[in-house]
């Protein structure tokens, strides 16, 4: 059988060690290379010790250099870099004819001027934005197959657009009254030595961040707006909790005008009984991230408050799988023609 | 100086261990008895090691018999016991003319009907729920003094009370419109030796749980609803996170038609500026459950968020220490007519 | 293909469902069955939300029976059982004529008199221990192919036989002079409802216990003194410390005269560069729990002292799967005649 | 009452923050000045949000200068700075005749030749060195009580010497045969940002490091010599486990010739029992580090094997208040002629 090659750009923090988790137990695609700056010629053993005696594990980190990446003939390149720099390889890549499966938030945002006013700095590529499909496959699945460049949602917004998106999109829930409440372990700041992260400061300690305008918000809106055929605006709260991985979201919206119960019930098993990675929970379970770490699922459940009118909806799913690395897996087995589950299950 | 006695009825819980902690270091009062069924004869310094060598390591537990507490002589009783079972102390105790603070939730709820609709069983005194004063001294400082009978504040009702209060007493947030979300340390669910809080449970997980209807709704809707003069309703919804102490609580909530940031500054500022255990944080600060751990502060703070309109306040308590036998403490010094800081900072 | 048919008995403790997790990914075995007095009649994606959606979700809990196990047609039974009570499964499976492989302690020692030194109970089935093969597959892989019992081993054992084998074997290190210090995450204590095992109680604790006699002595002496040909008898310090898995040994022993460093990384290439699932760590790198968590492997390095002469060797490992579960399917894959990785890397 | 004027210097780490949060609470001195190169300018409570509305919230760090320190006309100064920098801080300020506490490894080592061995650098205070006072309270009170230079112990060389210090100065065990295994938390690493100390890469770990020869071996043997009266050389492993404080040590020896159970049991009573910090553990109990933490007792227990004849010692204690900052205050009681305890119970 003849393996896509696949390389991965930038595999030096939590998300690109998270992708070589999953490669290395990827049936239907061969990892050929990782690229890092600071890593080239180091085995990937050796960088990632946990890796050590499994497949890949001699496989060297080469540098990132686009002629070094063309060079492996892969197919498909996963981009694991901090935005802004991801442009800088996307593009070249792009026009050479490969597919790029990015994990920045450089082509996530169709709208340039959204995206500078939530950076807070230009765009360098408008051109290659456009071109981009969101990578949300329960959502964009069919784009995605025959998409060129897919850009892979952002952690907290995997997590907020997926319980949402079926009720905003058949009109049950009233768009103007959406308030989050998200919850993330501490991998989500990536491998950064900042003192903010260290254990001691993380440990025993439980803190909101990023308030009012965190810039995930960008990409959460555009998603959500698209599903309710409007201008979505919501509240959007992070906290960090003492976990290495996951994140638990709680959204309060309210109903629209006469959505009962059932109404709710049906459009999630319509939206998502199908969905090989959305686990609807039924019964008295709710979500817990400790259900979902290192697994590509995204638990969902949701409660009617008969005393206020209000939904809380409740999701729970690993942000370095499902909320990065998974979900970009997902779109390379689209990408690639494969069951959509091939290493993720 | 004759020091007032105090004696902790059922101390071998966490909040009863948060009591002794307190009362070691409180300069004003002397400990003379610590109850419990399953620990009489048994000195503090055995039961908890961690007072060994500490004041009072070799008071002994005795029985919890109302004529063995009333022969101690003391003059307060704190009460930490399961709640239903507070009852059966706190008649005999307040006949007998002593004070009691009593830590259960037994005496919280003015209107007995609520009670037993959050409760699900009957509530057995209401002549002394009608007594008691909800030991929340930055609200009813006044009435604590002269009280009998205090009912010291849930640990959650605390972390959602302060902060809205002076916003619903000023009629400066809607109160139809708050959603509450917030995350507690496992020392919440008390020393209970159940599946559910074993350390593999806990750990690296995040989860809600009780909803929609927790218990503690019944005490924070009275005390918001005395706030707004009007009957207030609200969600509530509590999440476990792997820490051992700290509530944080992050709360949704509209301002009033016409009511600017500075309003809502203003508001705080008169309301708290004076108070000991509530810091305003200014600037970019947040909460952070590590800096009140183990302190009898709680910290606020608030965000505007002008691209929806909506307030965001945060706050952020010790639940042992400000969430339940610190602020017994605040009351039992308001009692004693001790300075109210006394033995906490 | 003709898979065999295999049953895991007492499927509800953590290692139970480790066997389950590993058993979903395996791609040489059927699950069957699993049987549990109290959860039969349960669905396996039901009983631990994490597996729902995968492979097996939906097979149902069978009760603990030996004639529902036979009837399963399973030709490979795993007993995930506390000791004392797996000898009323074996004894007629094994009878039967099926293979099992017994996670308990109960036919681990060969000896029935150290058994009950150790045990303080009496041991029902000499028998069966004396045909049992103690499933260390580094040690004993070819008694274990044919075995019609297997044994598997403890946690805190094959962490202290593997570093300490292949010395004791080829008489590198004195026998009489071997003391260990492990320390393990709170799993190993079961998914028993224990106030010592709260979050609570074991968050941000350090802990010995079970000094000095720990039952995993004796299986750990009587391998250690075959290897050396005599009787060892050591020192093992247990700790606790706050993580969910991982087991951390660190052993301090004596060269044998004249044995240098070249001597001692000549044996331990000897025995285990061949091993998959025992990594000798190079240069620098020392074991680290968080390397080894969720696979089979046991991280090896050792240090000599120059100072002082001795020797200090050091692993990791997670204690439920080279521990436990992952140890037994390698020696389920012996018996079944697979490769021995199947389904572990 | 005249009040004892005491200066921090360097009050930026961990040590510097448990100092300040000691001398919040200590009733006989009066904290009239921290510095720090970085912070000066800001309050304590801006600092350290934790301290905010407290004892000393509003004092301001000032540069780290000697002239300013001096200006202060305080009579003790704490030196809490990385080693090699105290020197600069601790001449000029003992030749000003002020009393100088060192929590550094500066002047801790009478020996410089052992200093530059295990530093790896040079010495460029001797004669501080040979003036300094090791600063361990049960072992040096006398001296201390004279002192103008106290050179503070180490974290892991308190909870080493103080368990081992009875036995050898009494000939109770062999000073040739001692291994220790310490187990630290991540403070101990300092509020460094490095990635080795990030919350993700501590937590659910277990490692060890330093091996074989870590740097405080040079104190640790220093003192154990002096016991024994002979030179003594140990192995010494420690451990980083996912606590944010507290060390636990666990120490293999072996009595000399004929030394039972009862003389170690009377050397500990006889050198221990008026110890205020030291808790002597009786019956079943081990020492656990959560009943140390935030407090200045170290938690001692022993074990006698036995099967081997060898002694376990074990030993909990803070690493930042016994084994740091609390220590420092034990000896600035001695220094300024009050209860040893004071502040510290």
């Amino acid at each position: 059988m003849n393996f896509e090659k696949v390389v991965v750009v930038g595999a030096s923090g939590y998300s690109g060690e998270e992708l070589v988790r999953l490669l290395i137990r990827h049936p239907g695609v061969e990892l050929v290379a990782l690229t890092s700056r600071q890593l080239a010629g180091k085995r990937i053993g050796e960088v990632f010790p946990k890796f050590a005696g499994m497949r890949y594990a001699d496989l060297e980190f080469i540098e990132s250099d686009v002629a070094k990446i063309l060079a492996t003939k892969a197919g498909v390149i996963f981009l694991a870099l901090p935005h802004g720099v991801a442009t800088e390889f996307a593009r070249p890549l792009v026009q050479a004819g490969l597919k790029v499966i990015d994990l920045s938030a450089d082509f996530r945002i169709k709208d340039v001027a959204v995206y500078e006013e939530f950076y807070g700095e230009a765009h360098h590529a408008p051109e290659l934005a456009a071109l981009s499909v969101y990578g949300l496959p329960e959502v964009h699945r069919g784009s995605i197959q025959n998409a060129q460049l897919v850009a892979s949602p952002g952690c907290y917004p995997t997590s907020v657009i997926l319980p949402l998106y079926p009720l905003l999109q058949r009109g049950l829930i009233k768009p103007e009254d959406i308030a989050v409440c998200s919850m993330s372990g501490v991998s989500g700041a990536g491998r950064n030595a900042k003192t903010d992260y260290l254990y001691v400061e993380c440990n025993e300690s439980v803190r909101a961040y990023g308030l009012p305008k965190h810039r995930h918000l960008a990409e959460i809106e555009q998603e959500l707006s698209a599903a309710a055929g409007r201008k979505v605006t919501i509240d959007f709260t992070p906290h960090l909790v003492p976990t290495s991985r996951g994140i638990h979201t709680t959204i309060f919206c309210k109903p629209a005008d006469g959505v009962d119960a059932a109404t709710i019930s049906a459009a999630y098993d319509e939206a998502y009984s199908d969905e090989p990675f959305v686990r609807l929970l039924r019964g008295a379970s709710l979500p817990d991230t400790k259900n979902v770490v290192l697994t590509n699922f995204i638990d969902i459940a949701w409660r009617h408050d008969p005393r206020t009118g209000r939904l809380v909806l409740l999701s729970a799913e690993d942000n370095l799988t499902k909320g990065a690395a998974g979900q970009a897996v997902q779109s390379l087995n689209l990408l690639c023609g494969l069951p959509e589950t091939t290493g993720l299950l």
